[in-house]
């Protein structure tokens, strides 16, 4: 598997991208539409946002991934298109309608996607130009799979992409992604978007059995604040154009599962690694578990902990604030057969703290990158979970948004 | 209902207290050790911690709680003797044994609580030393209640306590309380606990009932971090000095339940208000709900949203992270019937943002206590969660701290 770092989203054949900047942000040096299309037609899949307040462009894109067709990703940034009611759906058809017009193929093939402030009404008629501008720019090189990359882009301070190239059958199969993510919620203008491309040829079904599995190991697997987005999607296309086809419960899949496992976690990590304000990158194992869905439970009332977060932040290696929060999960617990690991320090064993120089932990602390291990003793299970630290800087960027 | 603002503990009567310096916090002008004692013989109940991590003196204390009669909090502050093992077990027992002695009542009558650093063996002698000194110094003036009330407290900038003088039957029936609280974990010395006293005789079942029923309606129903402490306790003792009987079904159980739920109410808000680093007291009431757990648990989905919680900091009206909050609760919704109130201003309405003006509601925020009201137009159910915002200071006192 060779990892590709440019271009991504248009790294796999047959693919164009085209972004252009439009007026919905208010920054005229940055891109806010974006479009990806298929040169062929293409099946997709692709995964939505389970808050019960969700954006008009979620609901029309519902849709289009039922029917397992999707050909391409019509994105504009700036604004989310959420809790604008009745007109904010005719504006999300009213994108899908356009971009069928420019694109020349099926309104019923395009999922389309929005990101930004909510409660706004869409300013369409920047978005028709928008749209007619990033349809006459589509191209297939770099430049064209970074702007897209780009043009997605809202309190994220850095581009999120990367595509693997696999040997299929003797043959190169490609997966390119690409993602935004920030904090998590709209007024704030950050959401959770992923985009990904492949060349091979995989039935919809599967695809979609694929992107869920991948999806359920990476996007599932991050929290940044816990607050789930009004706009969330992940979505892929899958056009053929390598010549090699992906079936059921062939060798094959699990090929290709594996490359889009490692492009989801990527992308994944990178967005909890440029969360609001965020100085630490977390990953929270936890092992000996009865369940995976234990583990994952435990894993995530730690990485949601307020006072989990600030101590790492401070990097203090607070054990007890960790146990704890382990302890109120809902899972049922054997204080004396616990044991953690701070970066691979044992700092709390069997019910109570080591002896271990804390200094030398704290002083591993500094470093970016922090690995919590809690071992529960209790089976065979365990689960990951990737998280940031929470900062005076989260707190001022969302202290200090005004609505 | 007339409110008692000083010596609360003791106000109702056959009520000593008596609180001592002994050593375990640093700071020598803070008290750390006090003793509550009913001066005959008394019913009593308690609730704990539902984290599976629990600190021995939990342990301990579960089981003169289930016995159902309780005559004396010995309570220490500065160690939450949680993390520590067999030993730390042992020295729950051993605080109750030398307080049987001093107090000369059955060790199984003596309920123990301890609050602070976690992991840190107690240092028994300075602590046997305390349970003598408090136990010498009973009395029941208001100055030995307050004593006790700042006894228990930790990172609490204040003492919090209040009691009611009831008419039951023509007679008075005191109930007092003190409290403790600030953040919500030990490391950081910070956990809940609350002890009430009242002179009426009750049967040990209705008082759990009774106390059950308040804690359910206040204690339950706030949050400062959602991160649930090893050590949280609730207890009352009812000795009967008022020679007023509260009885299984009587109006009198009316009578009682409402003073006891003024007082927890009280003393559950005195903790928000106190909360770390809080600068806002928020209310948020969800009204038009299927049930009550329904909306319970959309109150709490926006009370523990770091962003909502940073957003009233910034005293900015960000409807749509509360919106988006409930919209995350795991309850169904229909947005298109989903009002939300901030302080008592419409500002959305119908899925959509209203055209009040911001500014009103900006400037409205300013002040201290923030309500939020939120109408889901599902049914006839309703519900209130208090809790606080979160602030520049929460992020120093707990990222600051170290272990």
């Amino acid at each position: 598997m060779e990892v590709i770092t440019t271009g991504c989203i248009v790294a796999p054949k047959g693919f164009k991208a085209g972004a252009v900047y439009c007026g919905i942000k208010t920054r005229e040096d940055s891109l806010d539409l974006g479009i990806v299309l298929s040169e062929c037609p293409s099946t997709g899949a692709a995964l939505f946002t389970t808050n019960q307040i969700y954006a008009a462009p979620v609901k029309y894109s519902r849709t289009t991934a039922q029917k397992g067709c999707i050909r391409s990703f019509v994105v504009n940034s700036g604004n989310a298109n959420a809790c604008t009611g009745e007109q904010g759906y005719k504006d999300a058809v009213e994108m899908a309608r356009i971009a069928s017009g420019c694109l020349k193929i099926s309104q019923e093939e395009i999922l389309i996607a929005s990101t930004g402030i909510i409660g706004r009404p869409l300013a369409m008629d920047k978005i028709a130009a928008g749209i007619k501008g990033a349809a006459a720019s589509l191209g297939n090189t770099p430049a064209h799979g970074n702007n897209m990359a780009r043009a997605i882009m809202t309190t994220d301070t850095r581009q999120k992409d990367v595509a693997v190239r696999l040997k299929i059958n003797g043959k190169d199969v490609i997966i390119g992604g690409i993602t935004k993510g920030a904090g998590m919620i709209a007024p704030n203008m950050a959401t959770m978007l992923c985009f990904i491309t492949t060349d091979a040829t995989i039935p919809s079904p599967l695809l979609n059995e694929c992107l869920r599995k991948s999806a359920d190991i990476s996007f599932n697997r991050i929290t940044i604040d816990g607050h789930t987005s009004t706009n969330d999607t992940v979505a892929i296309i899958a056009n053929g154009a390598s010549g090699v086809t992906i079936s059921p419960n062939s060798p094959e899949t699990k090929l290709f599962q594996q490359g889009l496992d490692y492009v989801t976690c990527y992308l994944a990590k990178a967005i909890v690694r440029d969360g609001e304000g965020a100085t630490k990158f977390i990953q929270i194992d936890v092992v000996g578990a009865r369940s995976k869905a234990d583990a994952v439970k435990i894993a995530r009332s730690i990485a949601d902990s307020p006072l989990v977060k600030t101590a790492i932040n401070g990097e203090d290696p607070n054990w007890g604030r960790i146990v704890s929060a382990a302890g109120y999960a809902g899972v049922a617990l054997d204080e004396s057969k616990t044991n953690l690991y701070i970066n691979e320090i044992l700092i709390f064993s069997k019910g109570m703290p080591t002896q271990n120089n804390l200094d030398v932990i704290s002083a591993s602390m500094k470093a970016g990158d922090i690995n919590l291990r809690l071992e529960l003793g209790l089976g065979d299970s365990a689960d990951t979970v990737w998280t940031c630290d929470l900062s005076h800087e989260y707190v001022t960027i969302n202290a200090e948004y005004h609505t």
